[in-house]
Formats: structure tokens, C-alpha cells, sequence
């Protein structure tokens, strides 16, 4: 039996989608029990009455205008907080929150704490390929002056969360990096380049960020400031194209009735391109796994990264990448 | 009379395409004569009879294979190095390729020459918005290891653009970071919030990579290697988006129906976020305007580069780039 930690309060759904994510993993997956955190007056808890799941309430809550180096210190008593703390202690086995990043950040680092080993944990979501396959996107923000070991074991991560819990044999490691010849980028990339040729890992070399959805490779390495950057950058021209569409196609009658005729072509579009089917972000590297749902999840987003939790429980993934450095050392 | 300088050896269209888009600027604009450099082999001079037209010999070309740091010494008799030396020597006012972008920045550097005072020239697309108006993305990779006054630099080469040549009265200058908070990001970051904090320009702060399409910002200041990774990542999103988008509508009789009743819709929106509207990358910085057109232009992209040259000479840019560093020193 897992145990899963979860933060009710974060997302901007708040803790109803939170609920409705829970209570359609504890109906799916009966291996996994529950503990949720979040303040009584905004949890209707008349809906968790399930053995599997339990509520505790926490009175202080953390909101994106909370920054996270305060947050450890200053909102022990939150939800995000109390959640980490549990899982610390070992009283559950992963955490899982929608809320403020950074913060979430700091408690995997520094109350859940690192594997021994692992210099930078790496925040990892998973975001799609027009072949649907995905790819996973590592770092994107955890940390912001990368050196090049930290990069190696983002590879290295990578590929073991690729290998054990996607079930990607041999899974392809590409750098993301200014052009595809072995001397682009700064000193951190011509090094990190050189590190993974000599490595064991299926080192496909550099990739650049225009062929990141095209499938190119399982997992795209990346320092957490440039990572960051074309998270957002993917996720913006996404939603601007998304936009204009929209708006062309509600501009006449005659272009409606098309969009009309189109509608479940266009639902196949959004599903092919919707990267809360692969879960949420997991930060790699910590003693625990410790998943950021999106900010913006509905129940099913929710429900994906806690399957993708349990996946990575099942599979041992913080246990693989334990053993995994020792024997890299 | 302003006089342009071609290389009319790049681009995926090569030749052909130049000299289209040279013959449209000729007959749309009196004011400019050309000067074309390029093998007589694959440029077919029979087009050019024209008296604001000639033609210059070049034997070698330069491919996109072509190591930027070779070029200079090793390919001095191509197009593209002999397209910088006439703009060097005086005997043109700008320079335009739509070739390999390293090689073309290496040319304008070494050959055309810095502007005294700017540590380092930048290189500046202006990139579609939802709204129509586009912003000024630099430096996209021009300099990739960029210090604190060359982001102050690149913000105030980008404002002077935008409000002589753009005409885009107090322009809205952004940092692109990874949060919005002065505290976000690296120390170059965090230093060149300050500095832009204190200057004169209308700083509006730190923008993320998410929101840049939607018209935040006029100029959106970033350094080389994220600047490139940004350009990338929106490029290869939207492409990959479009490709999803055909796949799915040629996919079924029923949905190709609903596709050509949209035609124009969709025309509209490919029109809407086609950046070479906006002409090419000018390179800030250097001692006469020297212009990327995109590799992929056709007659009317190269046109509107063209157009851009002469905007930025009818506007006085470099002129106006001199002055004003020196004022700002």
C-alpha cells in the first residue's frame, strides 16, 4: 500500500478539484491510501469519507505571492508544508501539490532533502510530441546556475524516470542547446556535451528547441534558467495560436458553421497536445517523490499526477537513482 | 539615394528568390540602387537590367555549413564577405543575407565594425503578436555570453528602433526572465533589472517568456543564448501546432470540408503570425545596417528585409544608436 501526501489547497481549482482528483485515484487504484492537508472551511470534508483517505487540517496557506525561500521557515503550519513534513518523516510515501512552485521547490530541497549524491534536484514535467510519445524536459527551473555535473545527472535522472516508470528502452538523451555541432553553446554546454558522449547513456547530442515537439529525443536537458524560458515560451505560443484561431473562427457565421463541422478534430488537437495526460512536473533527485500538479489542473490533470506518483513509487524511482549514482561514482 | 548591398547567394530559395525580391523593391522604391554579389552561374543576369541594379562576380559561396569563425579569412572572395567589405568600404549603406547567420554575424562584427562604445551588437527579430503589433526580441544569439551592459545596451539599441524606424512612441522595454519579481533570476538578471530600473527608458519590468506574444512589451531584452532558445522554442511550437492542425483536418472527406470553408480563416491567421512581415534580424551595433532575412524567405519576405534597410537609413538608426550612446555615457 502507497501513501500519498496531498496538498488540497494549492491550484486554481482549489481544494474541490483537488478532491475530485482524489477520489477518482482512490476508486481506480486500490493499492493507494490518502492523506490530505488543507484548512476545514475550505474542504467539504463530508466528501472524504473513505477508509482509504484521511484530512488534517492546517491552518496557514501558501499563495503564489509567497516567496519560497520565506515559506520553510514562516508557513511551517501550512498545507504545503505539513504535506512535505509527512513525507519527510516517512508517514507517506510521495507529496503531491498544485500550488506555488517555487515553494513547493524549497520544501522537496529542503525538508524532503536530497539523495545523497544528487547536487541539484531537477523539475521535470513531461510535455508532448505531435507523435504523442512526449518527451521529458529537464530542468526547468529548480536550478538556475547549472554546472555541468548537475546537468550530467539530469541525464542521468532522465533516463532512469524515461527507462522505469515510462517504459522507454534505451530512452534517447538530447542537449538542448544553440545548434547541433559539439562546440555551440557556452563553456557549461561544450562541457555537458563532452561529459554525455563519454557517458553510457544514448546520447543523441544537441538538440535545438525548434525540434523539441517533433519527438527528437526521450529526454531534453537543459539548465533551469533556458529550461524555464522555453517551458514558457512553448506553453505561450501555444496559447496564442490557440487564441487567434479562436478568435478567426468566431469572427463570421459562415466561419463558425466550419469550426462546427471541425469540433472533434479540434478536441483531438487540444488532446494530442494537452501535457497534463503525462502528470504534473516531478522534482528528480530528492529522497521522495515530490510532483507540482499544474497550476491551472482540472480532476483529471490532478488524477495524472497522481497516478504518475505511484508509478514512480511502484517502480522505485528514488530507489533506482540511488543505486544508480553510487555505481556512476 | 541610399545604396543596398545583396548577398544573393543565401537563403533556401537561393538566387531566384533574391532577385525577386530586389526587382519588387526596385520598381516600389526610387530612392535605393542595389548592388548584388553572387556566382554568374546561379544568378541570372538577364534579370537585372535595370540602372539601379548591378551585378558583382563572386567566386566562392558560403553554405550553412560554414564555420562562422572561418569564414572572414578563409572565404573572403564570397558573396557574403564581399556584400560587408562594400558596406565597409563606404560603397554601400547596408548589407543584406539571407544566408548562414553566424557566418552573416561574423561579417558584420569583424568586417563591418562595431559602433564605438557598444560592447556588443545584437542580433534583433521582430516577432508577430496577437494583436498585431509586433515586439523586437534581442539578441537572439548574437553574443552568448552577455554581461549586464550589454543587456542595458541591447534595451537601449531596441527602444531607438522601435521609436525611429517603428515609430512606436515611448517604447515598452521587458526583461525576459524567469518571474516577474526584481529578485528573479540570475545575477545578470537581478543586475540588469536595477540598472534598466534607473535608466530613462520605459521599463516595465520583468516579463516572462509566456506572455510575449501577447504584447506586453515593445523590446524584450534577453540574453544570446536564451534569447536563441526562446526564438526556437516559439518557432518550433508553432510549427509543430500547424502541423498537428493539417494532420487533422486532411485526416477525413468530413473534416476536409470544414477545413476549406475556413480557407480564408485560416489564411488570415497564417498572415496574422508571419514574422517576415516585420522584415529580418537586423544586427544592432555595428556601423551600418546589416539585415538576416530569414533562410526560408521568399520574394516578399526578402522585400520586406529589403524595406527594413531603408527604413533604418531613411531613420538615421546608426546615427541615432552613436548619439545616443554617447549622451548616455
Amino acid at each position: 500500500m502507497f501513501r500519498l501526501a496531498i496538498d488540497a489547497m494549492g491550484g486554481d481549482g482549489g481544494a474541490p478539484v483537488v478532491i475530485e482528483g482524489v477520489l477518482k485515484a482512490v476508486q481506480q487504484m486500490e493499492n493507494v491510501s490518502f492523506v490530505l492537508f488543507g484548512h476545514q472551511d475550505q474542504v467539504d470534508v463530508s466528501l472524504l469519507q473513505h477508509s482509504r483517505i484521511e484530512f488534517i487540517h492546517t491552518e496557514e496557506i501558501i499563495t503564489g505571492e509567497d516567496e519560497p525561500a520565506k515559506v520553510i521557515r514562516k508557513k511551517k503550519n501550512s498545507s504545503m508544508m505539513q504535506m512535505a513534513q509527512y513525507v519527510k518523516e516517512g508517514k507517506a510515501h510521495a507529496g503531491i501539490s498544485a500550488g506555488n512552485t517555487g515553494a513547493l521547490m524549497a520544501a522537496g530541497i529542503f525538508i524532503v532533502g536530497r539523495i545523497q549524491g544528487i547536487e541539484r534536484p531537477a523539475l521535470a514535467p513531461t510535455l508532448p510530441t505531435i507523435d504523442g510519445n512526449g518527451f521529458l524536459l529537464l530542468d526547468v527551473g529548480a536550478n538556475i546556475e547549472a554546472k555541468t555535473e548537475h546537468l550530467v545527472q539530469y541525464a542521468q535522472m532522465g533516463a532512469i524516470y524515461c527507462e522505469k516508470v515510462r517504459g522507454i528502452q534505451n530512452p534517447r538523451i538530447g542537449l538542448v542547446n544553440i545548434g547541433t555541432e559539439a562546440h555551440k553553446g557556452t563553456s557549461l554546454y561544450q562541457e555537458t556535451y563532452q561529459k554525455l558522449s563519454e557517458s553510457n547513456l544514448n546520447f543523441v547530442g544537441n538538440i535545438e528547441a525548434r525540434e523539441l515537439l517533433f519527438g527528437v529525443a526521450d529526454v531534453c536537458v537543459t539548465d533551469g534558467f533556458s529550461g524555464n524560458q522555453i517551458l514558457k515560451a512553448t506553453e505561450g505560443t501555444a496559447l496564442a495560436l490557440f487564441q487567434v484561431i479562436k478568435e478567426e473562427l468566431m469572427s463570421s457565421t459562415f466561419s463558425k458553421m466550419g469550426a462546427l463541422l471541425l469540433k472533434s478534430k479540434f478536441r483531438a488537437i487540444k488532446n494530442k497536445m494537452d501535457y497534463t495526460e503525462y502528470g504534473g512536473a516531478a522534482l528528480f533527485g530528492l529522497n521522495a517523490p515530490m510532483i507540482k500538479a499544474h497550476g491551472s489542473s482540472d480532476k483529471n490533470a490532478f488524477f495524472h499526477a497522481i497516478r504518475q506518483g505511484v508509478f514512480m513509487l511502484e517502480n522505485e524511482m528514488v530507489e533506482q537513482i540511488r543505486q544508480s549514482y553510487t555505481k556512476n561514482k
